[in-house]
């Protein structure tokens, strides 16, 4: 089952216009949102993010937080994914437009709520360096576009590299993070994550990891990194909102260990989340 | 009505998949081609770009250029667009898609087809310089792929602007084009159109321009540009396939004459283009 703009539908009689600009232009937003017993992770963060995108691209948000909230707990129900792991995606997207490039004036935007089972995120991840070079010159790089086919490309070259995460530069050298995650690097004794002026996405889960980092006293900056940067790292880390925090146990041909100040970094996001999911 | 996947049908039934991966990641391609009197302009041209880029992203072409000929005569037919100016518009897409980044192993990808009338070019237009980059660091630059959202906000800004053109740049600050087209210059008695290597669309019409000034006898070169560049040029040209070969008259407070070398080129595509529609 699948909703769509208010109704839950079966996904094979669920319809998009094939004119709708999400599909013809990328001209829309996504979240994607863990949830666990049925219950979405960090939702507030997440609708407060689209609505600021949306904002941003000037398409109107159709439905209120709290409808968008229930639609998950009904839509989790109706997939029977109120036990156990969940993963949560919203779409939202400008809608239905006539030819070219510039918008209806009044557009009437498209919402649509998937939900599917995931897995436990695994204790470390390997990442292969991609070609693939993110657009630190366009807005589109700090927000959640529906705009992903640099990443899916970035996620291929990588798994065609033997690794499971794609780290990626911006046209400068600099580096932004994964195709499906931010970065933070333990350098010295400093935590460093790229600012999102390098082209790096606005990540809720960066968010939660510098602000943890800060009550377990680590000496936290957002700072730019290039890959020599990245060579002197004691270790690095993996942040996305299906993930958490998850550090690398290889990068291209390095084995990387796991310092116990990103130990405990990790054990702290993970009790954090637990406590958010009601345990 | 609209073609989708084969079958012709009123817009209001037809049906995309809300997890097709064209609506969630933007996985996907389009062509824009201009028709006149029911025959579409250089539809070989368009259909070889199309199944170019398919294969660079590893997306089977549903359907044979024949088909999609046909397909796209079926619909003018259908829509009464076999008399006067016309604007086709072939999407393909990956298809359907599970939750993440990675495409299915054997991909089932949609293809939709759509027409619209569309009104004669002008005789010049106006530009204005914009904010946001195109990304030279990604083969996305080069492709006309379904992530058209920095060139839907570039649009925007232009208009705001006063202007009907967007002029874009990449990130080493060298001149792209136009969020909607090719760029053309001439400078001394040099016309020069910008690598594709700098982040520049691999435009159908771009490339007949080439061969038309070759013809003429202009000294013709792709050769990167940056904006003093454009502020030393005689002339510019704004190119595509529906446009055609437009000459600018403004780019942001500077007029622009349309010196005789530009106004023959522009005479000499557009006859070519009537002889291609069958006049």
């Amino acid at each position: 089952m699948i909703w769509v703009d208010g109704t839950l539908l079966p996904r094979r009689r669920a319809r998009i216009d094939p004119t709708d600009r999400g599909f013809t232009l990328g001209d829309g937003l996504f979240e994607t949102l863990a949830a666990e017993n049925g219950k979405p992770l960090h939702v507030a963060d997440h609708l407060a993010r689209l609505s600021r995108g949306a904002d941003e691209l000037g398409i109107p948000m159709p439905f209120e937080a709290g409808e968008i909230a229930a639609a998950m707990a009904e839509l989790m129900k109706a997939n029977e994914l109120t036990q156990g792991l969940a993963a949560l995606r919203v779409t939202l997207s400008r809608g239905v437009g006539a030819r070219g490039l510039l918008p209806p004036e009044s557009p009437s935007p498209t919402l649509v709520i998937a939900a599917a089972h995931r897995v436990a995120a695994p204790e470390t991840l390997s990442a292969a360096l991609v070609e693939i070079r993110r657009n630190e010159g366009s807005p589109l790089s700090r927000l959640k576009s529906l705009n992903y086919l640099d990443n899916v490309l970035a996620q291929q070259a990588a798994v065609r590299a033997g690794a499971e995460e794609a780290l990626m530069l911006n046209n400068k050298g600099r580096v932004v993070g994964f195709a499906r995650g931010n970065i933070f690097a333990l350098i010295g004794d400093g935590l460093m994550t790229p600012p999102l002026a390098d082209g790096v996405l606005d990540g809720i889960t960066r968010h939660r990891l510098i602000r943890l980092a800060g009550r377990l006293g680590l000496n936290m900056a957002e700072h730019s990194l290039d890959l020599a940067d990245l060579d002197r790292a004691r270790g690095l880390l993996v942040t996305n909102s299906l993930l958490g925090a998850v550090p690398l146990a290889r990068l291209d041909r390095r084995a990387l260990s796991v310092p116990p100040a990103l130990a405990q970094l990790v054990s702290l996001h993970r009790r954090d989340e637990m406590s958010e999911a009601g345990h």
